[in-house]
């Protein structure tokens, strides 16, 4: 516990390094770099001096938070070199320690953490902070940047990604751990801020840690006093640490969290020991402390001035032209550390080999796993539909998916938003993920309860497939994955396999009414970068959407399906529906072309007899269960399946924002549902054959003079993707 | 304190009425009333005994959930019947008491009670519960029932709508009460479940309210241990009341809460007497009492089983055969407490009428507000730009507006959910609405610091709004109005007058990145049913989009600003702004029009001049900034704007989804944005002239064959609304 002077002087580095400080132009690009006063000052610096090289890493940055960091550092320092366990040179070492900033905005302070530790990211990336094109982005993201686990900035998502990251933790030891092979015994540590803790996220995620016991899970809450807003007492004056009691928590109290390293460490090694909760550590520290702003919002979102920084600098006896300067007796440290990191994983693959001589299918199983490909042959298990089987709602044929695929998909992990029954997410042979003491459910359980908390389940599934063990599927009402929406656009942003099964996905959800009928959700989600929104059409389909979802392994998806039953087509196979959209109905004299997804597409083959018996119009259809999916297919392709020459409408019980992409009319629902048994619904928006037919005639009447009539498929130009 | 046979009798009816049961055809309908039998045996009623003839109100309904009806009647007897004030012949009554079902799934016991109290809802809205057209629909919706104070379901809302009613009423009370005069002073109520109790929504609300010391907030927690899912024990086993004592709220717990009425009154006593904190009454109950289901899960959300109402029934010696029957004593007793609403009513009135007196220009200004009607000239005070004026950042433009108004639209309750000086919500003579006892505000200020409780603040703006006095402008990260989603889509469906100003609107607000920056955001909210996306391209626009929203009593707003400066432009007025489109740049010669808003409309004007010198192209310019205002002037003006005969193409630096309704191309991002300085990121992105001018080309040339060349505008059918 003796912490001495390279100890504090890692501290300021991180600090200096850390913290985005002047706007572009507000400091002399061109001073002179003198590396070794760092050092020569060295016998001065203790905790009060950190900042004085501030401005080091961020220079060039004109935005940045200096707050945390600056107030962070310490703990920062405590946690990664006396604590957590890794390799900077195998960053996906499974067994690793997650860290995980939940504050985001204080990215600065992790980015400098990897550079010293040797992580992949160079002085060169810290300079580039947060410039075009950068590893070291205004916030940090998982995808680009080694060493980042989840992506963080947006409040109280890096909260509930890190419970997601200890819950697959728990389930990973509990699949693999044997007597005396504690292969997956890793720490997840979180820093959290105010804001986060300010967030409904955090909370709902907090709930459900204190539920799970997850002993593994080390939060920090950095305690400082001030958001945006300025003193925490303008908005949140709650007693935050009997709130984590509230949860379940294990928790403690460091009041001296700029300085007592010895308090850190203690509080650190007690949160370890206790295996049965989660921990949580109030760290009062004062933000931005040595600024003239120390202690104020005015140091957490804008870098400092440049007097500011000058006479922190001065005030501590630095040359102020100092700048990117690593004290060479700190990376000595910190490397050392890291090869201590590198010798536990050794170690760790040493008894991961003797562990596949004695369990050599659990061994390759999670080989395969962390590869990120599903087992050969899984896919042969999915279901496939004639078109004599039962109509069945597509909610109940993704049970029949998950019923068929859960064993030969070891790592799928189900659950739900407190709606199983509705979402038809559980196999029965399910066995609930829980802690063993509660009598209902295992570690190694494959169904989560993760309760009415949409937004912490998403996130949390974020986590679990950054975890890289587990590929998520998580149950809710479509309207309600807009709860999530924030966590949900993560799963995109940071490339995670996660499924969200979004039942009742339409007014055809009938009696629940407008506040439940989903009219924007759909095209909410199609706007969202990497993201399938699927809406199945029937068991085909579904089958279809799950394989893509499932092979897609850096791309969430959206499952949208019916409470209501549907048909199986005749048109359908799972070999067509795996290409987005396909010719459901084909006839080569058709005048018009239907474009339509999940329960209105068999509306339309309905309407294509209606039309022909009523308006002597030939009509084909189309059923387009993913945009995106049929987006990613060629461009014959696409033409083949609508068509230049004829108009084509699309069909879809919700909003018709975006189907100008793929029809020259639309038939949608552009105002809030009603409440009434689903088939009176349906008929007061007119959605039936004749509605659709009335429609569709309409459309052809009206583009009959219009030459050429091209396929909306054909572009003046091409979209930047 | 002392309940007798009538009150029990009442309890019953209002859970017979309240429950849905059974589904439709499982019952017979055919069934002759016995209206009598129920005083016949009410000697025999008991606690026990009152689901007997739940079956009433719903045997129509063919889903339903009657477990919290059946376990909430006691204490809606209580509530209602001892302590609530309201008038039922005028629901709009200022002062009334507000009542809140935050688990509106449980919506019939409200049907019910508004219906025994004499609200404008029959018997027949009762029998037509769940039924298409209804003024009894699946979950309470506030627009068309009378009495519903707010539209609930969603889990969470009702919750954190009844601290907005509570904030209303203590800001309300801080405006116009004087020595005196206590006008304002009625009580917020609110019923909450395990669902709403999990939901973060509700865990931000409850932490604000704590914070904002609501005395007159009294909240009931139905603690019936099931949800959905089960046992609570799956999910939820956090101590509920241990965390509201940590938010700082006052609590109770009764334990019998399905008989103990005088243990419920005495505790609604005891938090009436509560003035600095709002009140959390744990209530005991269980779920479907009676029911051969009562304590589980299988009661919450389906309607009971036909054998199970039968031996309900005979359980308790009623006749099966009964249905809606209301004993004349209990419709006698509810009308006495209503009559007695209504004389308190009239004593109000004839206070109000004695302080118009005293407090002339007050009492105007409270009877003007609850017209919804702003002050006389009003719009004289918005400022309007010349082209001449320096460049600004609408996020500035909407502070100034704010400075502008704030003096002349004293309803006006602006705030930030803990982003203030980025959002510049806050006029600088501001006070903050805060308890006079932190010393940093007043009850009557007019600045709510919501903290960073995004969905929280949105809900609470539905509530003030919903209050009748406030017209609530609140500020967040156009990105972070995702977190509010199911907040913001029940201020459209409510119809609620509320302002979301949404600054950092797209990839133009630089070094905060992809995490921050809105891609998929103005395409949801622009499918999403009455609301008005406003993204305005300067100042007049600024002011026509404050105008707009705020003249717009049932239309919630969102106001999508830059962080950026903008240049005003040549052909922008208020006059031609509040169409929410039109032509900023006429050219008789155009060969193509660019549609474009906010931040990209000035770089289109600049891509007009490329375009003519490099190009040799004519183009024109229209600026977009609310296209649902836009959709709503005549077809002869939107073709002016948008006219046949040549292409026009959208310039949007987010998703183009929905942009084909308005233009034959789109130019936008479809990928998530890029961490740096605004102008390298526009730049990778090729929103530059150059960049616009090369597409524009490539769509007038891709265009040039196509005859006739319609308008977006012209449409083969019309869209239902």
């Amino acid at each position: 516990m003796a912490y001495g002077e390279v100890d504090q002087l890692a501290i300021n580095t991180i600090r200096c390094l850390a913290t985005p400080t002047s706007p572009e132009g507000s400091v002399n690009q061109e001073t002179k770099h003198h590396p070794n006063i760092a050092t020569q000052h060295r016998k001065e610096f203790n905790r009060l001096t950190g900042l004085s090289i501030q401005i080091d890493a961020t220079f060039k940055a004109n935005s940045g938070h200096p707050g945390a960091p600056m107030g962070m550092a310490p703990i920062s320092h405590v946690l990664f070199n006396k604590f957590m366990r890794f390799n900077p040179k195998n960053p996906g070492w499974v067994n690793r320690d997650r860290f995980v900033l939940s504050n985001g905005h204080g990215c600065m302070l992790q980015y400098a953490l990897l550079h010293l530790f040797g992580y992949e990211l160079s002085m060169d990336d810290l300079k580039n902070f947060r410039h075009i094109d950068s590893i070291t982005p205004g916030h940090p993201e998982a995808h680009d940047t080694p060493g980042i686990e989840v992506t963080t900035g947006p409040l109280g998502q890096g909260f509930a990604n890190a419970v997601g990251l200890a819950v697959a933790q728990a389930h990973t030891a509990g699949v693999f751990n044997k007597p005396g092979y504690d292969l997956i015994n890793n720490y997840t540590y979180c820093f959290f801020g105010d804001g986060c803790a300010m967030e409904g996220i955090a909370s709902e995620a907090a709930s459900a840690a204190g539920h799970l016991q997850l002993g593994n899970l080390i939060m920090i809450y950095d305690d400082n006093h001030i958001s945006i807003d300025g003193d925490t007492k303008c908005a949140f004056t709650e007693d935050v640490l009997k709130r984590f009691e509230a949860y379940g928590w294990h928790t403690q109290h460091v009041e001296q969290g700029d300085t007592d390293l010895e308090g850190m460490e203690a509080a650190i090694k007690k949160a370890q020991e206790v295996k049965d909760k989660p921990s949580v550590i109030k760290l009062t520290t004062t933000i931005g402390y040595g600024s003239k702003l120390q202690g104020t919002g005015g140091v957490h979102g804008n870098p400092l001035k440049e007097d500011d920084i000058l006479q922190v600098k001065k005030k501590f006896g630095f040359n102020p032209e100092e700048t990117f300067v690593v004290p060479q007796e700190v990376y000595d440290m910190y490397h050392k550390h890291a090869s201590e990191g590198a010798a536990a994983e050794q170690e760790w693959n040493k008894l991961f080999e003797k562990y596949s001589g004695e369990y050599k299918d659990l061994a390759a199983d999670l080989s395969r796993r962390l590869t990120g490909k599903l087992p050969e042959g899984w896919q042969n298990k999915l279901p496939t539909y004639k078109p004599s089987d039962p109509a069945i709602a597509s909610r109940k044929l993704s049970e029949s998916v998950l019923e068929a695929i859960y064993d030969v998909v070891p790592e799928l992990v189900s659950g739900s938003a407190d709606l199983t029954g509705s979402n038809n997410t559980r196999w029965k042979s399910a066995v609930d993920f829980q802690p063993p003491s509660t009598g209902i459910g295992e570690w190694s359980g494959r169904y989560m309860r993760y309760g009415v908390r949409e937004h912490a389940m998403a996130a949390m599934m974020n986590g679990m497939s950054a975890y890289g063990t587990i590929i998520p599927a998580g149950g809710t009402f479509l309207n309600f994955v807009s709860y999530a929406a924030g966590a949900v656009r993560l799963s995109s942003l940071s490339h995670q396999r996660v499924i969200y099964v979004a039942t009742h996905d339409s007014i055809g959800l009938g009696e629940d009414g407008p506040t439940h009928q989903p009219i924007e959700t759909l095209a909410h989600f199609r706007a969202l970068p990497n993201m399938m929104v699927w809406r199945p059409a029937d068991g085909n389909e579904t089958s279809a959407a799950y394989y893509v979802a499932l092979t897609s392994h850096e791309t969430p998806s959206i499952l949208a399906l019916t409470r209501q039953n549907l048909p199986q087509l005749e048109g359908s196979t799972l070999e067509k529906a795996i290409k987005g959209g396909y010719v459901a109905l084909e006839d080569k004299n058709a005048q018009i072309t239907l474009v339509s997804t999940g329960s209105e597409v068999s509306l339309c083959l309905e309407a294509v007899k209606y039309l022909k018996d009523n308006q002597g119009i030939t009509a084909r259809v189309v059923s387009m269960p993913c945009v995106e999916v049929f987006d990613a297919q060629d461009k014959d392709y696409r033409l083949s399946v609508i068509p230049d020459g004829i108009p084509s409408m699309s069909v879809e019980v919700m909003s018709t924002l975006g189907w100008e992409k793929y029809s020259h009319e639309q038939f949608g629902l552009n105002r809030f549902g009603a409440s009434g048994a689903y088939k009176d619904v349906y008929k007061k928006f007119e959605f039936t054959p004749e509605g659709i037919a009335k429609r569709a005639a309409a459309t052809v009447d009206f583009y009959k003079d219009v030459k050429p009539l091209r396929s909306p498929i054909n572009r003046a130009f091409l979209q930047l993707i």
